[in-house]
């Protein structure tokens, strides 16, 4: 749905909608006539709330496409994510809440390991503990000309690098091979007011070469995924919702920020202090995107089990939501992180929407195979919000 | 599906399809556990032929979209509604069987009341009865310069106003100022070739001022919506077929008329005369458009009770429909129309597709749960016109 033309069909409304989402929510079993952990985890809060929503199967971009958080969120959303693109230099950035300034130019960065001949022969530097890689990252900010260059260890070998100063565009090619076995690439210009960018990421690398090369495991450094802050029309305008992020993850908070959602501060670490959160502020805004991290975590190291038992904590917190009487909910997902495995992944994602207002399924279950059942069917991620809006009656009829 | 793209395909063929349209058929359960009005209404027609067909429920025009009755149609007859819109006073116009011209303008007019201060305190004058509204909209028919005005009372303070002259664009601004509170607003030109519009359109309003002054309830009127008799491609030559409206109401007549339809006179006002029309002119046709108006009025009555009669009747008098021995039949509806929310309503519409070739689902059930299970999953409306044409024979294999 084409968010300009949405926009002119919303109108106000004193109801309000939750958006749940657990971070790589699908699965899949671990054998082939097994259950996948949604399926495995006992939900009975979720598996009544089912039976009084329509189901479906969220896709985030398109079939057989995996996608990272950013444009897993940014569908969920409504935004088109293949339209609106948030480049993987600002998305580490956002991820260790480093304040970005409008102007600023941010790329992701590797620590890696070179041999003599100049050929990168490992491209995460072993993973080099995070710490190794801050002692390491000490010695690299550093000015060039009138810019200034931040470079913010992320985890491991990840890091945020940062240009500010005038005149940065954000049309440049990074340096990394993206495969061992090569030599890093010249950094060149892709656009013509970003030849200061180049030139100036050029100086740095040749500068971090020669401060790492006595170093170990990493002796340099790769760059990629250069951007700028993306200007994204305004999640509270395009939908004229009152709206609230509530995550423990900086990444997710960074998103919402980017969307232009207000960022609630969450007192402690747990889901019981994010529903608490919830809670508090439940009167202040229209829309809550709540964030569950430790799904997609339990995914990407593999162990279905702990995966399981994130899904039951979340449940049981569920009567939490319910009991403040939410307009719309929606429970999904970003994406699929089956722990089996133990990556991101393009399976469809399963999600529930109720309302007083919907025509419920009546499968009282909540479940990758329940939800293939359900009346949404297989939809667009994106399509969620506009759904939610409707049941929300904050969209007018359509005439012409 | 691209009209020029799909006509190209089109092959002739002597096969019939008749397309059965009950107005806002989807509808909502009046408890959470309960059933739709569809699902309440013994059909044993329908559920027979459901068992023999492809369900799914389709959407007029996307997620979360509730729409009126031209664009719901259009959809259902293959059209884009995005791309193939009808201006609201054309369809007003259409409704009430006025015999719009090619170069007229038609706006959607509202009898209001307008205090001392020129400020609109009701825009539908207290939905002033339609007799006291034919006697002000008397006054009003007139000439400006070479320009005809008709000023022709749909309902209640609901007006078709028509504009004939040589010369008049349609890009024009409304006076609504679509909510009480507001004064009126002037008529402005959005082109070039509208200048004259708006003029012509701002004296008619300050002579309406003029005559209605010392009227009551209604002392003032608004026009919103101006646009001209749409230029849309003809439903028979795009399709290749011979087509048929059977409608009683004056607006889908309009509609059919709109994409070239021939529109067949009914002798009488029940559904009966409506099947009565489709047999006597079986042999003339290869498409037949019928539409049953009753069930949106039920529903916008919220009168879930009759709803469930109306589709009971309709059911009745399916066989007959059935002994014609059709090539294809739908039976489906433009919009849902739910008792519960009295209005038009953005849930996907049950509707069935049978035909001797169709890959039936064996769901002996016409209703919106059994239609969530078929196998035409949730599909666009626009979808059901390739469909019904596919199996009809009508569309040659696509090679490149």
């Amino acid at each position: 749905m084409n968010l300009e033309f949405l926009r002119e069909l919303i109108v106000p409304a004193s109801t309000k909608i939750a958006m749940i989402v657990l971070d790589g929510l699908g699965g899949l079993p671990l054998t082939p006539d097994g259950k996948t952990e949604l399926e495995t985890a006992r939900t009975p809060n979720l598996d009544a709330l089912a039976a009084r929503s329509a189901l479906g199967l969220t896709v985030p971009l398109g079939p057989g496409i995996t996608v990272e958080s950013g444009p897993g969120h940014l569908a969920l959303f409504g935004y088109d994510p293949l339209r609106y693109r948030i480049g993987r230099g600002v998305l580490e950035a956002l991820g260790i809440e480093f304040d970005l300034q409008p102007n600023d130019v941010a790329a992701r960065g590797n620590f890696c390991t070179m041999n003599d001949a100049g050929i990168v022969t490992d491209r995460r530097a072993g993973r080099i503990p995070t710490e190794a890689s801050k002692d390491l990252a000490r010695l690299l900010t550093m000015r060039i000309d009138d810019v200034e260059i931040f470079v913010e260890v992320v985890k491991e070998h990840r890091l945020a690098i940062v240009l500010r100063g005038a005149g940065l565009g954000a049309a440049v090619s990074g340096s990394d091979p993206l495969k061992n076995g090569a030599p890093p690439q010249p950094v060149r210009a892709l656009a013509a007011d970003s030849d200061k960018t180049a030139r100036v990421v050029n100086q740095f690398i040749e500068r971090a070469r020669q401060l790492l090369a006595d170093k170990s495991p990493a002796n340099m450094l790769l760059v990629r995924g250069l951007d700028r802050y993306p200007n994204f029309p305004a999640f509270p305008k395009v939908f004229g919702l009152r709206a609230a992020a509530i995550a423990i993850a900086p990444t997710y908070r960074g998103i919402a920020r980017l969307v232009g959602m207000h960022i609630l501060p969450v007192n402690g670490s747990t889901f019981a202090d994010e529903f608490a959160t919830l809670e508090q502020h439940w009167n202040d805004f229209d829309f809550f995107y709540l964030h569950i991290k430790n799904t997609d975590l339990a995914g990407e190291d593999g162990d279905f089990a702990r995966k399981v038992r994130v899904i039951e904590e979340v449940d049981a917190l569920l009567p939490r939501l319910c009991a403040l009487e939410p307009d719309v909910v929606i429970v999904g997902g970003d994406h699929s992180t089956p722990a089996v495995l133990r990556a991101h992944s393009w399976h469809p994602v399963p999600v529930l929407l109720y309302s007083p207002t919907v025509r419920a399924d009546g499968i009282a279950e909540f479940g990758e195979r329940a939800c293939a059942r359900g009346s949404l069917g297989v939809l667009p991620a994106q399509d969620l919000m506009p759904l939610a809006l409707a049941h929300a009656q904050r969209i007018e009829k359509f005439s012409a």
